[in-house]
């Protein structure tokens, strides 16, 4: 394909090239229609507008923005230690907005960005989240997006994620060596990205080794752990109970582990259990914990040096692509090969 | 004393009305060595300028800055999250910056928010801060601040706090209960408001028990694990090393456990461990943690009403008070009474 310029666009739309280059430039003379339709266009052929007419943009702020659902959380700790390593660097600053994994807050936040102030974000999408047309608005404004972890693969930009398809077969086969053959998935959402993937990998794990698999082997959490303990009581203590846990995220393997200790099963005897955990304390846990170890740090740090290339050079449309930074099994005490 | 008016300012310092007025709203008509002047003077006397001269001050942001060392410490993730269940109800957007304990970062972060980026500032200030005009500088720009955890006693404003000197005075008393004499307290730093309360409770603790108190008896940690983990070993191998410890800080008592693991130190029998600690896996430790509990959501919580009902009434001058909300001392098995 030839090398694309607005002139492209302008022919593909039987528009102006003035027109194309007033609506990438959200001018108020052009209807809203239009810029819709232009935008659409320049997404799907994937069109960087040049520097030069991007940077009649209104001032840069110096600040990025990550939106993230909690901070009560290692990952997103760890993935926050590495966007500042980055941004303090090139000097820019970094603002922290939590979702608190409900839609309706991440639609207000990003909303609020419209206005400039921030120059881009960096987004791990909240567990609720099922439509994203408030996160496709902001390209619309020049405000370009960098996904991490959790995100929308119907959006084209850059998203840093890890390999949880890999990583949950790792685990599940880890399991499955174990002597387990019932095994529980905890699983936090039907819609995240990660989670489709987590599953989908768990899933292709009992598969492989020809083992059923129903919708009974996957435990749907919520944000209440004080529910979840419950859900899962009833589980573990259930006549077919499983023998073996794979916590999607760290918090949920706190209540096994709590729950265990309560109604005292001991763990890996009556139940082995791993999890995605950056939790400082796995090693010091009574027993050490088994987990997926995802690159945190990493993660947040590239995320953030591709946000801050992409806002000196001020292209504010990232191509569709995946960094994948793979995930660590570490085994420890809360499994055992039989 | 009469009620405070913008008179009363004006004849203490021998300047008209409109000087005072104009200074307390940061005219550029005013010099900065007057306005230096009234600002001081209104601090001292509790001035708070009526709400319609002030509300001729730049336009809301209704945004609130948290301003926090860290996010990987569940102090701190806790008390935002207590900072955000006000500030969603009340309509305020809340962002977070981090100062990774630094005061260059603390004072860059302060300075920008000088162009009314923000409403107010809740803050927890960082470890190696010692002087603080660049905090007083705010009050000149009419954004008010809250402290909460740790403060500073100097500057004029409301302090929300935990029980520092009483809950280590307490536990100090539990680590002697055990038949512990020779103690150990993990300090991170000599200039914190907090640690020269634990500090303080610490040392009355042992005097009342007759126990001599040395230089030794604290042991002075970094934000470097390795390091804490070197100089903790040095001391817990030495001929005369202690049979307890009180950490001050969560992050230290990992390090703690971590290395009693390494260096086959049996918890609580060759060591007893105490620490302040808003770990949510602290009772799934081996062995569980016996810890310094804080009101981490009730004080961001309070501290965000304070700051709320503050701005609503723009009122940017807030009177001196400590609100104490106190910690709890719950025992499990890292300390025993022989």
């Amino acid at each position: 394909m030839d090398k694309l310029t607005i002139k492209t666009l302008a022919k593909e739309l039987n528009l102006s090239s003035s027109t194309i280059s007033k609506a990438l430039r959200d001018s108020h003379e052009i209807s809203v229609e239009t810029k819709k339709k232009v935008l659409e266009l320049a997404r799907r052929l994937d069109f960087t507008p040049n520097p030069f007419a991007s940077s009649l943009r209104k001032k840069q702020s110096k600040t990025i923005a990550v939106v993230i659902p909690e901070v009560a959380n290692s990952f997103f700790a760890q993935a926050i230690n590495g966007v500042e390593s980055v941004a303090k660097e090139k000097g820019y600053h970094v603002m922290i907005y939590l979702t608190h994994e409900n839609t309706d807050n991440e639609r207000a936040i990003l909303k609020d960005f419209e206005n400039g102030r921030v120059d881009g974000v960096l987004m791990s999408v909240s567990r609720d989240t099922k439509e994203n047309d408030h996160i496709k608005r902001l390209f619309s404004k020049d405000i370009p997006i960098v996904f991490f972890d959790r995100v929308f693969d119907d959006i084209k930009t850059v998203r840093v994620i890890t390999d949880d398809y890999q990583s949950a077969y790792k685990a599940t086969n880890h399991l499955l060596d174990c002597g387990c053959r019932e095994t529980l998935f905890l699983s936090i959402s039907n819609d995240l990205s990660i989670m489709k993937s987590r599953v989908a990998g768990y899933q292709h794990a009992l598969s492989d080794r020809h083992i059923h698999f129903s919708n009974k082997n996957i435990l749907n959490c919520s944000t209440n752990n004080q529910q979840n303990y419950e859900l899962l009581k009833k589980r573990l203590q259930a006549k077919n109970k499983p023998c073996g846990v794979l916590a999607s995220i760290e918090n949920l393997s706190v209540t096994v582990y709590q729950l265990c200790m309560d109604i005292k099963l001991s763990i890996p005897k009556d139940l082995q259990v791993i999890s995605y955990s950056n939790l400082d304390t796995v090693s010091i846990l009574n027993p050490p914990m088994t987990t997926i170890t995802q690159p945190a740090y990493e993660i947040g740090k590239t995320a953030a040096s591709i946000m801050v290339k992409a806002l000196d050079k001020k292209k504010f449309f990232l191509p569709s692509e995946n960094i994948v930074i793979p995930s660590e099994l570490i085994v420890r005490k809360s499994t055992s090969i039989k």
